[in-house]
């Protein structure tokens, strides 16, 4: 048969491009660092992730992003981040590819580059999601694909999809994001999160408060650009010096193994752990936040305090990667 | 820029909350245990089962779960009911997490606890199927999860899904479940799907007949409660024993792993085979069922069989899981 | 309560089973062996194909396959092969029941039967895709299934999607398949997809053009077919011997592993080998193609050369699959 005499599958004319939405300058983007984002920039997230968030409570889901196919391409595995960006398309209407596991068993395995694998999930995809164990992984990416690409932690780098919920927590818990005392609670010197949460921080007229034990203090370089802020800024050994007048209390938890004498981790742990009774002591508007997952940092019977924010920052991850899904797609 | 300058991206108004169906008491429920369920509860979800069917047969799919994510959580793989649920939520519109595989590798492996775990997804989701290898998980998830949680196996525990799902078979194979002889077949010691199936059926006016190898007997407790019920049971070592009287032959494996004494397996293991010998014995109306896999214990000849009814048993786990997720989540 | 006081879920009488399309011959069939084609049935698949590229262009989806769930099935891992079949049938509006890894855990790992496994998932889907180490499986499972099912490659045996969307990017790339000189390089022994590709384009007035060190020449029984085809037909050990003339270059790696002498594999691999160089002697409209993963057959300098269409020929795998999941499902 000749292919003339077949009927269209499509009515390719009634098909919709776009929604008109510009983006913002976000369109196209790759999100790879926190650095790229300004005040103005982080607002305007913001904003579109309180629209997500009230749609999702309205709706469940949206069709904005429909016919958008996102690759979740996870070379190391985090339940919590993938699951926070598969729902995230899928409450846009969109839908995703998902290789979250045994990456190492496939092509990659045959020896193929991260920059082929990119280029070619890019031919099926609109937008690349990554999570690799190295350094500099997403930066690689982003400059063979095409489509945008979202860095999704890349290794001892950056994940900066987790620094801009904790910003965003902390903007919708406290109202404002300046005036505010914030204290950095635990391993605050490999701390991904800490850094890249500290780096948005310096954005605004915040005191920051680094406790941590001596060999897992925030690095020097860190910390001359805090200073160079003009901020206000202290460092301690034991959460106890700050729980009073902190607005927020970041943990993260201090690793046993990072320890070389296990009798020096003995001697200090009990120092970076939220109990109940610490909490007593704290303002009745703080709030704790963790990147999770826990384990015994924050006492289980913290958890029914309504100052105990994790979960709810869990949530928000969510409503922030739609924000970005839907910018750097040009539909928001 | 300003938030109050963008445009909107959703019009919240148009957006619909509920189709204005009650859940019949069923919303917001965790499916955890045969123990919750009455006549009546298991007619109704019967009867959506059955919509289901119709629906499934007619479009393939409907937008009843339009905007619900389920977070599919297995702590062991599971390809059947793993599967099953992806389909029964796929084609009521809604879509899925998928966390079959690797769990172990991932924060869990990092030591967050079930609790932490089921937390988290509940921030993304708005209905867990959880699977997990210990008795009790399920419902320390229900306890901690405020989105609904449907027990997929826990260990020794239940399968709650499985037991309706055999109950739905015999009940449109038959057209009833009063009057029926069941015999259940193999290991009844350790089968969970025989325990939750018999415990439904004496609901019912039925008669039993256990066949089993004499280790692998009923366990007591729930003898007794058979025969507290009022039923009329027997137990067998030899299918032959049952063949011509029964309406329903529900076969399960005899695993050699049970026994010390292998003679012991050879001996008696020919008494729990189903083969197109046997099926001559039986009624022209029987039907026989198995959870499935099965290995060896019914002859692949007896597929054919218009009696052999396991495949379309199968099938009959989707419509009632889609019934199921339509009735916790209030849309049924 | 009865069910007949039930409000029914959904208006059956408004759902529409089909659009009318008569799937043109295609509808219900497997899709196992590239032997199945004939070069009406492959302008068929391609101007499908044409009008999928053109609405993903436009709109990124469709909803052409709303309400249809695909299980693919992959016992080997092909994040290539998996993603595309996936993007295929998501860009389509339908859904699918993603079994791509750890199969081996699962059922299977109980003893269950690759038959059992194909008639268990048809319970749930529309259509099995299936990949399988081992030749003959996808016959076995259409042998078993009542869906279609799609042979993502079957060990040693065939790969005919990939064979299509090799045949369809020549045909896109050069705008004819007659009068072409195509030439095929590397491992033409044990490469699959190049003996599937061999065998399409004896359909067309095509010269070939075989490049492969001694050990790893064409099969002696697919050498026949091509000279009873009446073809022109050559073998070479170096592709400096056929880059002047060829309009098509298809490259596959010739892997160390294959060589006894290792000495042998070092004098001989440079000459299958892409290089700049290389291309430079070639005609202004020839294309460089191959399957991936690439390891070193191509340079990597060589991508950025508008001749090079391996990663065109990737996306076109997306087009071809959407084009046949349609067909066989009868909406094409």
């Amino acid at each position: 048969m000749k292919s003339k005499t077949l009927t269209p599958l499509f009515d390719l004319e009634k098909m919709a491009g776009s929604n008109g939405h510009s983006g913002n300058g976000f369109t196209g983007m790759d999100i790879l660092s926190v650095n790229q984002f300004s005040p103005d920039s982080l607002e305007y997230i913001f904003a579109r992730a309180r629209e997500m968030r009230e749609m999702v409570a309205r709706a469940g889901a949206a069709d904005l992003l429909k016919g958008v196919v996102l690759a979740c391409l996870f070379y190391e595995p985090s339940t919590r981040t993938s699951s926070s960006f598969i729902a995230a398309i899928e409450r846009l209407g969109g839908s995703v590819i998902p290789i979250t596991q045994g990456v190492q068993f496939s092509s990659v395995s045959k020896g193929e580059t991260l920059a082929d694998t990119v280029r070619t999930l890019e031919q099926y995809s609109d937008v690349i999601v990554l999570r690799h164990p190295e350094i500099g992984s997403a930066k690689l990416a982003a400059d063979y694909a095409s489509v945008p690409v979202i860095n999704a932690g890349d290794g001892a780098g950056e994940h900066p999809t987790q620094a801009l919920l904790d910003l965003f927590t902390i903007r919708e818990e406290l109202g404002s994001l300046n005036g505010l005392k914030v204290a950095m609670v635990g391993d605050l010197r490999y701390g991904r999160t800490v850094h890249s949460l500290t780096k948005l921080l310096l954005h605004y007229d915040v005191s920051l408060r680094f406790v941590s034990p001596e060999i897992l203090r925030l690095p020097l370089t860190l910390m001359n650009e805090v200073i160079d802020a003009g901020i206000d800024v202290r460092e301690t050994h034991d959460v106890a010096d700050v729980i009073e007048n902190a607005d927020v209390l970041y943990v993260t938890r201090v690793q046993k193994e990072r320890f070389n004498d296990l009798a020096q981790y003995e001697a200090v742990k009990e120092y970076y752990v939220i109990t109940p009774e610490l909490m007593e002591q704290a303002q009745e508007k703080m709030v704790v936040m963790h990147p999770l997952p826990r384990v015994g940092e924050i006492h289980y019977s913290v958890d029914k305090d309504p100052r105990a924010a994790y979960f709810r920052q869990v949530q928000n991850g969510m409503y922030v990667r739609m924000a970005l899904l839907a910018a750097v797609l040009g539909r928001a």
